[in-house]
């Protein structure tokens, strides 16, 4: 069998082959870590991950789609991801019965897609060698679906990375990957980086660091404001909260990394004591506190905003 | 047995007592409806309900709390519930052991409180006719957590209410009631509303109709830019795409109420048409969409920002 000139493997039926067991055991940490391979489910991260693998193969990189598993339903219903498929240096998709998918999968809606995927991270130093403009720092953040809207929020704020401490959630387990919709595959990610030294390392490489903290005596408000005035040249005098603890100012159009904390315990003091600021998202209402998700949300896009309308 | 004078009812201990099974009956829709009661899980939730219910009290109004579980751990953990628990008019705590707790329990780590609480939502009229300045309208949004992560955003923002239309996830459900961490009972619910109609009963009511629609003609970074002008009174013209569809202008600092759709399908037609504008959130990065949680939090706080700087 043969679709556009290239032989097909048969159709795969079998729930209990080796393979199919061998691709659900991603779902475990265990077994990532041993085959640095991970799971990219549904039709979403799917296509992200073969665009990421077609790009990096016109680079002359190592591609990152090892294999692709749909079933022939999901197929016809996305005719671009059957178009990827078919592009050069991409592994041929190999049809599985649903039976085969939902066995495979992690989820109980894989949506007719599934692809191992090599790990994606990148050193950190690939990170701060490139004259990074936004990134996003997370600090032993622990749910994966807030690490999952927290790496979706930076991809949509353009943020240029996204750094996991040692003891933040592995990014590459399913639910992760899940609530990323293929952002996973739109920016750098660097994983495992020790906190000690971090925030000197970020300054090194130009950026002003920025700890989001409730708690914080800076009012993004007023760092948002201060930009404004900034850019439409109003006369004012500096604000003092809106200065480093040295003195010299904050700036929210500078080149910023945001440190975002634990969902419970927020950040560690040896983290905000070593930001330029402790930056506190207003909270208007009688909410106590914000989800990790949303206050990083309102962060990176407070700082994308003032750093594009310079 | 007595605490601060007042008898208090023996320690609950048999996972299989009636009052048990109704309590955990609560985690499902049809037992909710019949009674009208809906669960509060964790120390934040019940922290809150318990405020709310002094704060109607001393009103002279009904209460909001039916009764409360507790594990004696817990209360020793938590001893400004304790405190909270003894007030007048406050149902006195039971004692239950942690088995009974997480026999009533929807989650696995009900962290030791479990309160019964009366239907918090309120008619649409009494939420029109208190002059609100910042209201969000779920407009069939099906996933619990993106229900919850709104709710607390609205409240986080200073929202005045919350409104729910028909179609859209129960926001009693355990989960839904767990992602608020207590902000359901800090901002007036209205729910079951019929989309038909209410785009113009929210206009009647003084208030700016915004569609968040990531295919919208009018950027959000427009709206905030044109805000931030006319606050700083810079000279200008005024944006062509900072307009209603009659012509007039649509300002952020206005009173507003942002309409956001179903995670999957976005806002109906009938929605965007009737609204005054459909606004997108930018995305800056390669992100496809945002999540309608992460949409929803940008929303709101670029209107709580424009009206609190006016």
């Amino acid at each position: 069998m043969t679709v556009n000139g290239r032989p097909q493997a048969p159709l795969m039926t079998n729930t209990h082959a080796d393979r199919v067991k061998e691709v659900a055991r991603l779902a475990g940490r265990p077994s990532r870590l041993r085959r640095r391979e991970f799971l990219a489910e549904g039709p979403q991260a799917v296509r992200e991950a073969l665009r990421l693998h077609l790009a990096r193969h016109a680079d002359g990189q190592d591609g990152v789609v090892v294999d692709v598993y749909a079933t022939a339903d999901a197929l016809e219903r996305h005719p671009d991801i059957a178009d990827l498929s078919h592009q050069d240096g991409v592994p041929a998709v190999r049809l599985v019965t649903a039976e085969v998918l939902a066995a495979m999968s992690s989820t109980v809606t894989p949506q007719g897609f599934i692809a191992v995927c090599r790990f994606v991270d990148v050193p950190l130093e690939a990170v701060l060698s490139a004259a990074p403009r936004l990134v996003a720092v997370l600090v032993e953040v622990r749910d994966p679906g807030n690490a999952g809207t927290i790496i979706r929020a930076a991809d949509s704020a353009g943020a240029d990375a996204v750094i996991l401490t040692g003891a933040s959630v592995d990014p590459y387990n399913p639910k992760t990957v899940r609530s990323t919709v293929g952002s996973l595959f739109h920016l750098p990610l660097v994983l495992g980086v020790d906190l000690d030294g971090l925030p000197e390392r970020l300054r090194d490489a130009g950026m002003t660091v920025l700890a989001a903290d409730g708690y914080g005596s800076t009012s993004l408000d007023d760092l948002q404001d201060a930009s404004a005035q900034r850019r439409f040249a109003v006369a004012g005098e500096a604000r003092t909260d809106d200065a480093r603890t040295d003195g010299s100012p904050v700036h929210l159009e500078d080149a910023g990394a945001w440190l975002f904390g634990n969902e419970a315990q927020g950040l560690p003091a040896e983290a905000t004591a070593a930001a330029d600021a402790r930056v506190a998202v207003p909270i208007y209402g009688s909410a106590e506190s914000l989800n990790v998700g949303t206050a990083a949300t309102v962060c990176l896009y407070a700082s994308a905003r003032a750093q594009r309308v310079r």
